[in-house]
């Protein structure tokens, strides 16, 4: 089993390593390379008997994609892209990186003719307000942003080629992964994270929307499980609507709130500052709340159960069982 | 006003340029040049105090669609493109022409920074069963052709570069023409005008489906509607939502020849002979029947009522009134 990540260096991508290197295993085979690329090296394992080579560069840059699939591995996860931020505010650089990049990986593969699996994030970016109460599986995207129209763009190219034969792509948007490790980012969303991360780690945080603000959530944890059941599920099973809405946890901030509080007492919640931001509410607006997700959990896809859930698992993985 | 109209050698552009020639004027505006681009040199209407530029070439070309728009015309129709039996059977074509060449096109606008109205001509085939009994507008697009997948993806681009302000586009999804004029062609939708057209003009033709298949149209003379409705139509109006799915007559192939008959008579109708054809059958079980078409409807796009009135515009436009 030689397996290629794109976007390896990021968040998602180096928890899908470890992951894979837990296992060591996927499709029910031994896990012998691993292709891992990114704009900047990224961090390889060391992994017995796994030979490991690390790729640098452009995706969209002449011939790149060529020498990445020379390899012909049986499974790609197709990780990389712009932010949704930079996307909006550099357009040739998101256009560049997030659909021809995709594209020309795309094309390498269909080219090379071997046929993978081929996992790509989407993102619920590709839908846009006015929403039902609860989107279903059926509703149309309709991107307010540059980044989302790109991954409507890439998944459209995804269910064609998958029609075709080219590979066999499994397309998961993504909802907001919660609780994200790491700094507070410039992302609009970045609050969602840090109003649980901070206060964990002794820190104030600050909310900028109300708390009736609702929205759905999944851990970095079930992203990645989410990869590994894209990558190993039955594609005939999935049948010909390769982009499947994942599902998370739909809760208020209210509700976030409430559960740091069940979980890490009064005290901690307490280090949460509101302090609106009209820039910011304007923005959450205009996001998705909450999903059916139905064909996802049909086919297997499981997320947390509860917020109580998404907050344990940042406990165990980021903070070695300890609240500051 | 000066308008640009790519695949103007095309029936619906032919047709579209006729009708500009007639009116004279567009968005109250008298039309004073016209931009006419196709891949063969496109007929020159003989208009007084027109000027008329015919221009050939590959849309994809490099630098090709900066020429063109260099004029910087104030409305634009893009209806260029290569049809869905040959997109399928030629993927790179198909690609090249229908993405890569819309793409050239929007870039160019976006560079020359001129923001015209642009006006699209999508497809219903943007989307793949199973379908709901009536589509609605805001049902998934999961095209099941290479075809349906490039002007979804044409679609996308559309309400981007619209938001961002590089152009002001509405995209026309387009029900089947009926009933086209000229001879049957190698599309698998050709029966639905050949069984009306063919009898009119006193010849056989062949019905390769059952009777009971549904199926939406409009005539040629209503896509030329459309046309002029969706570059005069106020953007504000429209919203974000840039792509509209155009309203049609709903009518069962049996519906068509009981029109038909009433219309030119029970031996006019006798010029069709059923014979089963299971390949088209299986290619138009897998096409969309019946749509609701609310939001083009109450932007005030407008089709016929009934399949009699398309007959009737087909005679009137067609056969200067005369049944053979």
């Amino acid at each position: 089993m030689r397996i290629l990540i794109t976007g390896a260096a990021g968040m998602v991508g180096r928890k899908l390593i470890a992951r894979l290197a837990r296992d060591g295993a996927l499709r029910g085979r031994k896990i012998t390379a691993l292709d891992l690329h990114d704009i900047v090296a990224p961090q390889a394992p060391a992994l017995a008997g796994v030979d490991v080579s690390i790729h640098t560069g452009d995706l969209s840059a002449p011939g790149a994609m060529a020498a990445l699939v020379a390899s012909r591995p049986d499974v790609i996860f197709h990780l990389a892209g712009i932010v949704s931020g930079e996307a909006e505010a550099n357009f040739d650089l998101g256009y560049r990186v997030n659909l021809d990049g995709t594209r020309a990986l795309f094309d390498a593969v269909r080219l090379a003719a071997f046929a993978p699996r081929l996992v790509f994030t989407s993102s619920i970016a590709v839908f846009g307000a006015p929403f039902p109460d609860v989107i279903p599986d059926e509703f149309h995207p309709t991107p307010l942003t540059s980044y989302g129209t790109q991954k409507q763009m890439s998944e459209a190219l995804l269910a064609d080629y998958t029609r075709r034969g080219f590979f066999d792509g499994i397309g998961i948007r993504l909802p907001t992964i919660c609780v994200r490790p790491g700094k507070p980012n410039k992302a609009a969303s970045s609050f969602f994270s840090g109003i649980i991360r901070e206060p964990l780690a002794g820190q104030e945080a600050i909310l900028p929307v109300p708390r009736s603000v609702l929205h759905t959530h999944a851990s970095p944890r079930s992203a990645v499980n989410f990869l590994i059941h894209a990558a190993e599920i039955d594609g005939d099973k999935v049948g010909p609507r390769r982009n499947l809405t994942m599902p998370g946890v739909a809760v208020t901030v209210g509700e976030q709130i409430e559960a740091l509080e069940r979980i890490a007492g009064a005290e901690v919640a307490k280090r949460i500052r509101e302090q609106p931001d009209e820039t910011v509410w304007a923005i959450v607006k205009g996001w998705p709340t909450r999903f059916e997700a139905s064909r996802a959990r049909e086919l297997g896809f499981a997320a947390e159960q509860s917020f109580d859930e998404i907050i344990q698992a940042h406990i165990e993985d980021e903070l070695d069982g300890k609240i500051a």
